[in-house]
């Protein structure tokens, strides 16, 4: 059908939104693509609407491909069945709770697990109605810390989520690989390059789980990929661990006085000024044990503290503490917590002291002591000796101290070998644009979702989850496909398939423009027609380009002589064409 | 397309539903529709879905053509533009609100008009942008005090919402017509007879609003119509005004013992037994004036006792109360309000005492004092005389008593006159549809949606606001179409459009059945194929019953011989074709 611009819905801006951090979110607010209402939560034009509903096709038709059927949940949903799996608790202040006239709890859904496990579990009991694939495409709520980025990290926002249902754990690889192969189609279909990373599947507490992710410099993800094909997120991520050293002929353990040497560099420099080196070398930060304090604030509301050691040319990575130590929240001791356990002494904490353990559940504070997979036993390092401005060296693990576990938080380099031994891994950033997880039996242990399988007994159902975000997919869109002019649409999901521009103030342009709207329109095209008559030729030709449909048209003085530019949008290309070629020249592209 | 029922996701039920008191509740529930979630909140399975998305597409078609655009809003608001107008509060307990972690105040929007007068605020500003008419389908939120009757009245349901924006009365005129017969169009093609009638503008406060309701006994609203055209909804009808009567000759004032006459039936057969009529006959309850006793709960909270006298041969009408008194929440007097009035004698109340004014502002009680339009200058009548056991008689409307004012609050008789001169009116009911309201300037008032004029004047806009409920019309729709089997849908919202059933264990009868799945596929049909290979004829044929696609073609064992049936769920007849006639057959009805 032909939409003209001089009764459509928009107004393009000169101003970019004040408060745009980045080009999807300017551009979509410029263009008259969205509106926003409130922090992270969008209106959305006919433009935007457009937009959304061919990504919204695209998916469906993939999944209706991949035999998942559609269905749809309410956002409002009640407390009782996120009660039972936990997760009313813990998402903490991550979700709206509200309570209706007869002061019942309520939620606005972030996910549906619960609910699409009970729907099935009231449908189904037999082995034979499964496998089954059930999506919805729908909008979700999370009530975000810090919404930003437009719709990049929105607290109402546009999800496929889509549920597998197997009996056997064959069958929930059989039903994750076809989830898996749709999300491929659908992302070459939207024209957007992704990379399949392993990735944690955190809380939602199930065992395999793997992000596509849009490889690009500008992406707010990590990950690491080896030459040999091996990729993950910086949270899956895990060390490959050495081979533990005899303590036959290592150093005894030294105490040394340290003063003004708070800081592993200061550590080091120290070091190196008052003792030797093993191999005659220097000391680096890979010799010391770093020890950093960490806050768990449980579900519960306990706070405990937590102490991580590694070696002291690492950071702790927020990511994979996150992961780590999840549903926990964990922050960076305060010096509240420091008061309160005077034996730890800033600065010059380690895991062993003359009196005896210090770290530990043994130990003389009870606070848990968690080591990098890569301090194993027979390592030996410089550390401290919970003395003000005192250090020791020589200090051997397994054989001088011990920890209460293992845990993967350390900053992942480039160089890292890859656990696949596939090689060094590089570091690379790129946007989560999908997420595939096999959950596993843990939602249908806590609902009761069982069938009876082919011998008469009752088996768990094990489930996978499958989520898309398709605003988040249409803004990262966005952000991939914009120049200083506005945006540029692939041509997949523009919101109109060309753009005509009548440019000029005579008849014979608007009898041109018009008729040719009308045959594109019978060729079957989607056409937005910049009818207005009293906008000059450059303010049209400024909203095509932030407006971004790939194709335009340009109808101006030639039109008389029956000829009419095509004009790229992406290239910049402009080219005479005689008007009757038009149509087939677009189809050709 | 064809979609296998060997693998769809859908169960039919045998029971009811115990909570469900209507046929389109129960027969949505167990053909596999939708699927309740809490109260007054379903969830939508495939079949359902596939019926909505059917309707909206319609809508959608409808509101194309009438040149409005569409957009969407999230549920998700913000309480400022609801405070503005005053709606956050006058929505009382009818909402669900909440708040974030910030502690900012949201709602879930139950309708759009403020951020629909935003959004328009925000992007113009000249005439030369209007008229514009936007609308957008989307989930809508009330906290019912009473969710019931399935989808009819729910807490979640979809809403197709336009708003016309003009700068002139005319204009306004203009898009409200567009947008009321896009309606027409919209009910003509989902096969729903409806009835356009007056109603009240009520608490969106405009001037012209008008309802569509589907005529049937079964509908919860009633309505009155004249031969002459004349129709409204109860809450607007307006009474036709007797003339005064002259005082001239008129009786005196008498008051009389009434012992144990508490109801107008007890007074009027003591009035026939110790007075004597006017007229000679006998007294009727419609000469008595009846003084009813309401207490309001105004927004602010205050609670206010007013008092409506009306002919005893009419009592009050709950939703002509509402609509009258609105904001204000109305119930009948307690007998706490009694105790703390003991100038009103209950049974015994009436304007006028012998030691003066007795309700009205300007009175002993203070009470205000509101009538029946009927009850006009000069009209005599027996009533209380707020002494126990005692009533007047010959008390003069005009001369012996006044009134603060008028008030629309009796119920409607058949036969009553019609406003508009056009005869006695008939009652009967009906289902509301669609509602369309001129607005007025109401929302771009307090919202400051302005725009210059031709002159260069800034001038308020003109509002039109234009609701259908989807999921409702959805379920009257399954109300009104279903038997004692099951669901018969009209073609045009069918879920499917054929239903073919293989009813046999043959392969020939699955090879056929395979065949003209696919040639109807072919034909553009969208298919639903019973290919469960173990289950009998009887429950193939029970659930196309249930399910209620309107055309089904039976593949038995004649199917051998080419012979198919074709099955109209509608009529129940079944009819032996040639299959290779069965596509041109199903494109001919």
């Amino acid at each position: 059908m032909v939409t003209r611009l001089s009764h459509f819905f928009l107004r393009t801006l000169r101003e970019d939104p004040s408060d745009a951090e980045v080009a999807s979110h300017r551009w979509l607010v410029r263009a008259g693509y969205i509106r926003r209402q409130a922090p992270g939560i969008f209106a959305w034009l006919p433009l935007g609407l457009r937009v959304k509903a061919k990504i919204e096709t695209i998916i469906r038709e993939e999944m209706t491909n991949a035999g998942a059927y559609e269905v749809h949940f309410p956002a409002l949903l009640p407390r009782e069945p996120y009660e039972v799996t936990g997760r009313w608790e813990e998402y903490g202040d991550g979700i709206f709770r509200l309570k209706d006239r007869k002061d019942a709890d309520y939620l606005l859904a972030p996910t549906h697990e619960e609910v699409f496990t009970l729907l099935v579990k009231d449908l189904y009991n037999s082995y034979k109605d499964l496998p089954l694939s059930i999506y919805q495409i729908q909008d979700k709520y999370r009530d975000e810390a810090r919404p930003r980025a437009g719709l990049l990290r929105g607290r109402e926002f546009t999800m496929k989520d889509a549920y597998s249902f197997d009996y056997t754990d064959a069958g929930l690889d059989a039903s994750y690989m076809s989830q898996r192969d749709a999300y491929e189609r659908i992302f070459q279909r939207l024209g957007l390059e992704y990379v399949i990373v392993q990735a944690d599947a955190g809380a939602m507490g199930g065992s395999r789980s793997e992000e596509f992710l849009h490889p690009t410099p500008i992406g707010e993800d990590t990950f690491v990929r080896s030459a040999g094909g091996y990729a993950a997120n910086v949270e899956a991520f895990t060390t490959v661990v050495p081979e533990p050293i005899p303590f036959d002929g290592l150093a005894e353990t030294v105490i040394f006085d340290s003063p003004n040497t708070p800081t592993i560099q200061t550590l080091v420099d120290h070091a190196n000024a008052v003792l030797s080196a093993p191999e005659g070398g220097d000391f680096t930060a890979a010799d010391t044990l770093k020890n950093v304090v960490l806050a768990l604030t449980h579900l519960d509301g306990t706070r405990e503290l937590v102490i991580v050691g590694l070696p002291g040319d690492r950071d702790v990575d927020d990511k994979r503490v996150e992961v780590a130590f999840a549903p926990a929240e964990v922050e960076q001791a305060t010096p509240e917590d420091f008061e309160r356990n005077p034996l730890l002494v800033k600065g010059y904490i380690g895991p062993w002291s003359e009196t005896g353990a210090i770290l530990g559940e043994e130990s003389a504070t009870g606070i848990r002591y968690l080591l990098d997979p890569r301090v194993v036993d027979g390592t030996s390092w410089i550390t401290g000796a919970n003395i003000d401005q005192m250090h020791v060296h020589s200090l051997v693990a397994g054989r001088d101290f011990t920890a209460d576990g293992y845990v993967e938080v350390s900053t992942v380099r480039a160089g890292d070998p890859a656990p696949d031994g596939s090689g060094p891994v590089e570091l690379a950033r790129g946007m989560e644009i999908g997420h595939v997880f096999q959950l596993g039996r843990k939602y249908a242990e806590a609902l009761g979702l069982k069938v009876l399988d082919e011998n008469g007994k009752l088996v768990t159902v094990t489930m996978g989850s499958y989520g898309i975000g398709v605003t988040r997919i249409l803004a990262i869109i966005a952000e991939l496909n914009n120049d200083e002019k506005g945006l540029i649409w692939p041509a997949s999901v523009a919101p109109f398939d060309v753009h005509i521009v009548a440019a000029g103030r005579d008849a014979v342009v608007f009898d041109v423009a018009e008729a040719l709207s009308a045959e594109l329109e019978a060729a079957g095209l989607d056409v937005l027609y910049d009818d207005r008559p009293k906008v000059s030729p450059g303010v049209k030709f400024g909203d095509a380009e932030i407006v971004g449909v790939p194709k335009i048209v340009i109808v101006g003085r030639a039109a008389a002589e029956g000829q009419v530019e095509l004009w790229d949008r992406r290239t910049g290309d402009r080219e005479v064409v005689p008007v009757a070629e038009v149509a087939q020249r677009l189809r050709a592209r």
